[in-house]
């Protein structure tokens, strides 16, 4: 599809190279953006370039900050000894709004998949490993409780290939080591669950409470 | 979901403020940026503020061009007696990709729809109408073949009102006005067509032609 303008054909395929966005949504976007005052296509256009100049990754924990530490590392009231590690910041926000997680985070910005050519080496692993490079603070022998990773990862092959790596590289640290529970979905049928996620709920039973 | 940043904050709802792109998408494109080469995003950008600088709409028949006319109007090949009408710039460049149509467009920039508030004086009509004002050359006397209007507008309630419109506005000028066929599409079964369609097809018979 031939468009009536270069500068529309430039615009088209910038909106094209985002993710997920094809051809045909692109010429919507463009089209619609075509339609606003000059000053609002402005503010559009300089909300990315103030974003990539101005937000960059924690350097503990590699959730994005505006300033020198992310806001979780900084508070005082989170308890740096229990580390949530999450393959995205889009996880982290959804954990976030439970309002019930008051440890840190760790967000490795992706998982290892050598299918699309991301190894150990491309993920915020090296950062995680370094936080619990001090074996007195981890056993928490300075009076402190003992450190805990909990790993909160997709159940993908992927997400399950960078659990095992990361704990091999945690266990010898002396990090306690969990991982968030798999099971039937509140609300869901055991009819309609597939049988790994059958099979881990009844493998990781627990004693009944009231 | 609050954001761990003032600047993501703003660059997600820039991108959220395009149609059919919610907060969660928004989210997730605005991270993929943030993965971006800074000059990569500057590209990005500029490219939307050129285009709304730079991309204006054809005097003619709102096409949208860089130059003084589109290139469909100052292309002297194309029939200028023949002008076919659209919803929009999406629906001329599915023509034009056919390679078929050798008139000339008009591009309403809409439908006529009270719902949403579209009125008559919000479509380029009036240019359109304009398009007609010489009685000479719209009767053809001048020589020429008489000037002829082809409705391709939607299938709607909105497209069929802005139709009768327009017909009651270009009739009395003397322009001939045909629409595109309605019927069944071609490698379509009978027995799964919608009744409106069938009874068109059925109404708007013509004689068979081998």
């Amino acid at each position: 599809m031939e468009l009536p303008s270069r500068l529309m054909e430039v615009a088209v395929d910038q909106m094209a190279s985002l993710p997920g966005i094809g051809r045909k949504t692109a010429l919507r976007l463009v089209l619609h953006l075509l339609k606003r005052e000059e000053d609002r296509v402005a503010s559009f256009a300089q909300s990315f370039i103030d974003l990539r100049a101005g937000v960059r990754p924690c350097p503990t924990c590699a959730n994005l900050t505006e300033a020198e530490q992310c806001s979780i590392c900084a508070d005082p009231n989170r308890d740096a000894r229990t580390v949530c590690v999450v393959e995205d910041l889009r996880d982290l926000l959804a954990i976030e709004q439970l309002g019930l997680f008051k440890g840190r985070y760790h967000v490795l910005g992706g998982v290892i998949s050598p299918m699309d050519g991301v190894g150990p080496a491309d993920l915020a692993i090296e950062s995680l490993v370094a936080r619990f490079a001090d074996a007195a603070w981890v056993a928490g022998t300075d009076d402190g409780l003992p450190v805990e990773v909990i790993f909160a990862l997709p159940t993908t092959m992927e997400g399950e290939t960078t659990a095992f790596y990361l704990y091999k590289k945690l266990a010898p640290l002396g990090v306690r080591v969990t991982a968030i529970a798999r099971g039937i979905a509140v609300g869901d049928d055991l009819q309609h669950a597939d049988e790994a996620t059958l099979a881990q709920s009844l493998n990781q039973r627990l004693p009944y409470s009231t």
